[in-house]
């Protein structure tokens, strides 16, 4: 509750490594997505989709519903590693904007809390293909989320 | 892929044996989402989720995700049956509220094109859990998507 | 279209002219909306916008903030029809998919509500443009809205 | 205010006053908003909307729909100005998450498209109350929004 101390306003209440394994133990099926937290601070954190055969569709390309899948999960990691709990949140509306075709690259996820409140929480999710070509400025998809966040008692 | 004769408006171009044996062939991959088909018309597309083991999240319920990709999958289908081809078309946004966790049950998602022009789909799911106990009247998800449709040549 | 004598189920708790004038005394300014309720029932609420001059933009066709304020405003009503209280509801999501260009006809809107629950409703809100020519199989416009209910305390 | 100096790249292809001057002449009614654009570089714009008594609402909030209108008119500037052209851009879909009642000051939106093909543009819009409190950090609202651009012949 306290975050205290020095830069300490820039550290979330879970690190990149307690957040993955959390992840593993609470959704062992989100091995599928084979999902990496690369940076997490409060209200944001960035992930990579490491891309392999199993999920590119034919074409090369990857499937809609696994960058869904994507914003869900890194959007619900940004609320527990802010408020160091939170896996009761559950999504309550999802809107995602597809962009671009992604190629057969990795995908970069960034995630930004955008309200935080008791009840209710709101946050984007803007993704990238790790392609090597246009990166940041081209996005392959955005998402919008909101989640409720479940009473305490 | 002819409408032929009489019922005419109550007939798509493609039957329910087609669009299975159609959906086999394009996505095999969506063999995991156990999607039967059950009714088809102009406009109009009811299908069906088998539940298993292997699509429920601990808890008991059916992950987000998977409702996502059930919604694209039929509002997709009832784009290509209604017009006897749009295999093309191109999901560019998805909004989706959820309303109720489904339990061990069946889901039942029912498609309609709100829009079907030559450039641009719109449709919207209903999705039910069919657990017999309050059906249509309690959705536990709702979904609208819009498709860019490319041009033929 | 007659609604009809008996079934207690198919009452709201407001009728008709009890929500024209609650929306008269609350929101004075939607006057500017010309909106006619036309038909309540529990989870549902049709209404009209009458078209004049002043909401039609150059071209002939009605604006796009109209056809969102008249979404939020049928959806709000229902809630409070249904209910019986429920004013201090506050919108949290829309979505709105607009899909055809409403000529200079009188708008129509048919509000459902997909969930009612104590602190979440849901609801999607069907327009129509009421031009003789091709009405509910056309629609202008589909929305999805979302509103935070306050606890009564 | 000027960004200035070198860097054509940081330029959009209408000024600020020409961007003014512009909506004026198209969307007289849009006086209504009482918008003034504060900055424009290629794909970004940002505008403030001036409040005064009459976008109030009783409570001294501002109404939801004025929000949505700011938000498609400053996403539609963007375009319009990164493009010199695109004024017959049509708004098809928005997506819009209200996360703070805004207080009796003004509003700041801040529009970024995140594409602008030929046929299709995406934007959102991040919008802040100035109230000289809490700022950027806790934006009153955020919007999607997508255009479809016609064919230029």
């Amino acid at each position: 509750m306290n975050r205290s101390v020095s830069g300490v306003a820039a550290m979330a209440k879970m690190t990149v490594d307690q957040l993955e394994a959390f992840l593993a133990d609470v959704f062992p099926q989100m091995d599928e997505l084979n999902l990496r937290v690369e940076e997490v601070r409060p209200r944001y954190l960035r992930a990579r989709i490491i891309t392999s055969e199993k999920n590119l569709r034919p074409g090369g390309t990857i499937a809609g519903p696994t960058m869904m899948a994507l914003a869900d999960c890194v959007v619900w990691l940004a609320i527990i590693a802010t408020l160091g709990h939170g896996e009761q949140a559950v999504t309550t509306n999802l809107n995602i904007n597809f962009m671009k075709r992604p190629g057969p690259a990795d995908l970069i996820a960034e995630a930004r809390l955008l309200k935080l409140g008791r009840r209710l929480a709101v946050g984007d999710v803007m993704i990238y293909s790790d392609d090597g070509s246009d990166g940041a400025d081209h996005p392959v998809a955005h998402a919008t989320l909101t989640y409720a966040i479940p009473s305490p008692d």
